[in-house]
């Protein structure tokens, strides 16, 4: 940002907006669209992912605050068309164009803390034409990053249960947004604190963190720079491995403590290498025979879900857990594959016409118009049937029972009646303006936790989950399926 | 970023520096020094990965600009210092000395560019250890991410060889900052142009697109969403998957070349799904059948270097290759496990002494110490014999011959004569001092390629490669015997 940009690099070019950060081909588009003079058109736009990350049974939507900052602050600068200009080469009356342009469209979306599900839209943009396109870049940037983390986070979290788990994963992350907001996004998921003070101060999640091997090598003893720790903090949590853990680094950690007594809360030992089930047992019997029943021992070594998984399998004392670079960079699959499809665009006669994206792949067929959706909450056991996409001017909950398939093998199908037609989405801008108030952080991870209270065990389990429901309305279904014949009969009359 | 803030998010703090963008147990470290009035003593810490990413035989550093960006602008701002009076609790005298801090050491450092081995220093801060105890993070957090992109990109270009590569990767990037830091790190490493329109304008990369699935759907018709394009770009890339690409998609592309002949640049077309191969010989076929036979077919569909080669050897007709996902998130790897460790500190005599970080995994102990690091180049084939990391005060040029180990097989060893010990690090702040001017993009990529001419062709493959040899002069391997043997000496006395 210009802001912290050193003085000595020289660029032609400030970096004072994010309305550039988007693909080329968008403000291409734009560029066709203005010279055809059906920019301001009213398209939909759905946000949706295909497929769960993880192999997990849900995702957790995260990104909303960010999306807000970006839409409200949306606006060519002038040296964006400076840029524009001089080295992409526009003509002064579209860069005019874009000078004046403003958000002023309308935004629905999940709240953060929202369980989503494959192709269940996330978020909806209904805008002129030209700016829900130039969006969709930095949106999908995002979202599609900070519900992957959030995601990832959530399913460590099911394994350490009710122990702390910290977030230490900065010096890995993607670069530095992805340092912060990913720690944001593990805060949502159930993270209890990060190491980074930048995500403390900007956001309020509690920061965490002692001191590392470096401090034990300044001092070259480890009962001397744990003594030093001591010396200058009352908490304390004393890092053990840096040469011998148990010949050296628990030893001189007891030493320290019972020397100083009162003066410290030896609130910890840490480990970040080795054996930790060995480790950590032998040093819980230290500890325990030192008198130090109450001091935990930390762990902090390349862990993620099933590492702790195993290390519990194992018997390991470990009671608090920190969490680096399997998280922050969601190891295991590292993108989830959002996507921002257009659904419905005005026609020339002002009217909304929906529109479909066809594919080979059918998981890649988009499903088009303008829709609403609905998570169908039974209301005797309190637990989720499934999402239900239906078209805006429908209103499932007046209906007596609903069908609902099967996501994959639609004839396995059922019944429900006595239910709840929550409605996922919100209004966050209409006509440009923000007409949502941002909740603070602990109520976005109070509502994650309500709402993994509405599904059954078996769309949370870490393996192999079932599939939880996801349907189209009859009605939406058979627009989908009139829009496929529509296109190809469109193409077998044009090309035979 | 604080400039680019919305008014209506209201924020405690406000986002106006970097110095916070650290892990919270190095400001807890820096107060126990402070405290006990180390913390002017000199520090010297090494950044280093332990092993390459990918399985790749080398890795391409970047992340030295933003390196300097971040010491330069190395300053707690007033917000920094009152989220840490206010949350995080620490007393104002030490609050005034955070308050005056400022970068006054040395930092040496690879180029851009340069090719970096397991355990060779990529950089290396000589400093007051608190500051560079402070900096650790945010300088793994950047070299970690930027030097695995600039490392997986050359992977890919190696592959495509002559023929184009673009980075389309912003919607799946980690955040923002990974979007444009990871498509510069992708253009050193010989990727040829960007979708982002903001690393355009920052970095000056050729950025490059034309149109989305959208328009087709906005449209409703191929033929009419090209057209239109076509009246308003002189040069067109269609996009043919969007209903049916050799039924409708090419027949409509080449439809509009014909009908705007000589008022457009028909320079392609591309495809975004389906079987590529197959796809790309019948589409080739067509366009030259039509006489666009300099029209080039442009792929894009979740591709890296190993679908790439597939395609290649199914004898795909793909001219230029659009890279997301598996580029931008090193999506097989993706995080660089560079750590930042004390070699050498100074004692209350004002003289250096070298520190050792021992582990049970011997790849895990650091070897101590002050030192450079040299490029042993024969001059009689100018090919690299491997890396060698002496003491800083000795001179491998004035050797008669090197004596060169395997790294792994250190039986395995060879007589280096005739070479030219290149250093491979340059100084890059002296007492706090920029000293270093940053090259531009276009000679950071030259240097690599001239990089890249020093390794025999086993060390570049991509499955495979050999391992190339990273050595320490006796002196510095004598160096780290005698610390391990101390270490071990110090704990058995201790401890029994």
């Amino acid at each position: 940002m210009n802001a912290l940009k050193g003085e000595t690099i020289v660029e032609k070019y400030v970096d004072d907006s994010f309305a550039l950060h988007t693909d080329l081909y968008q403000i291409n588009m734009t560029k066709a669209y203005w010279d055809d003079g059906i920019h301001n058109r009213k398209a939909v736009f759905d946000l949706f992912f295909r497929k769960l990350p993880f192999g997990n049974g849900y995702a957790v939507f995260a990104g909303l605050e960010r999306v807000i900052e970006l839409i409200q602050n949306f606006r060519f600068s002038e040296s964006d068309l400076a840029y524009l200009r001089e080295e992409v080469g526009y003509e002064e009356e579209f860069l005019q164009y874009l000078k004046d342009l403003r958000f002023t469209g309308k935004v629905r979306s999940m709240m953060e803390g929202e369980l989503a599900f494959g192709n269940v839209p996330l978020l909806r943009v209904e805008a002129p034409l030209a700016e829900a396109q130039l969006l969709e870049t930095a949106l999908l940037n995002v979202i599609n990053y900070q519900t992957l983390i959030a995601t990832k986070a959530t399913r460590i979290k099911q394994i350490v249960e009710d122990e702390v788990v910290m977030e230490f994963g900065s010096r890995r992350a993607h670069e530095m947004d992805a340092a912060i907001w990913g720690t944001r996004s593990a805060y949502i998921g159930g993270f209890d604190a990060t190491s980074n003070v930048r995500a403390g101060k900007l956001f309020g999640i509690p920061v965490s963190g002692t001191h590392a091997h470096s401090m034990v090598q300044a001092y070259r003893d480890e009962y001397l720079a744990f003594k030093k720790y001591a010396e200058s903090h009352k908490d304390c949590v004393f890092l053990v491995d840096t040469y011998d853990t148990l010949k050296s680094g628990v030893p001189a950690a007891i030493k320290v403590a019972k020397e100083f007594g009162d003066r410290i809360n030896f609130k910890g030992i840490r480990l970040d290498s080795g054996d930790m089930a060995y480790l950590s047992k032998k040093a819980r019997i230290m500890l325990d025979e030192a008198g130090f029943k109450d001091t935990k021992i930390i762990a902090s070594n390349d862990l993620d879900e099933h590492t702790i998984l195993n290390l519990k399998a194992q018997g390991a004392k470990i009671d608090v857990w920190g969490i680096g670079t399997k998280l922050i960079t969601g190891y295991d699959q590292p993108a989830l594959g959002a996507v921002y499809k257009l659904v419905s665009i005005e026609d020339d006669q002002g009217e909304l016409v929906d529109t479909i994206k066809i594919s080979s792949n059918a998981e890649k067929v988009s499903t088009p118009g303008l829709k609403r959706v609905y998570r169908i909450i039974n209301t005797v056991n309190h637990k989720s049937e499934g999402d239900y996409i239906a078209l805006e001017d429908e209103n499932p909950q007046a209906e007596e029972r609903l069908k609902m398939f099967h996501p994959v093998h639609t004839f396995i199908s059922k019944f429900v009646t006595n239910f709840e037609a929550r409605e996922l989405h919100k209004d966050i801008f209409k006509d440009g303006e923000l007409v949502y108030s941002t909740p603070d952080l602990s109520e976005v991870r109070g509502y994650l936790l309500s709402n993994l209270e509405l599904l059954w065990d078996e769309y949370k389990r870490l393996l192999n989950p079932e599939d939880y429901p996801v349907d189209l309305s009859e009605k939406c279904w058979n627009n989908k399926m009139e829009h496929i014949h529509q296109v190809k009969e469109r193409v077998r009359q044009q090309h035979g």
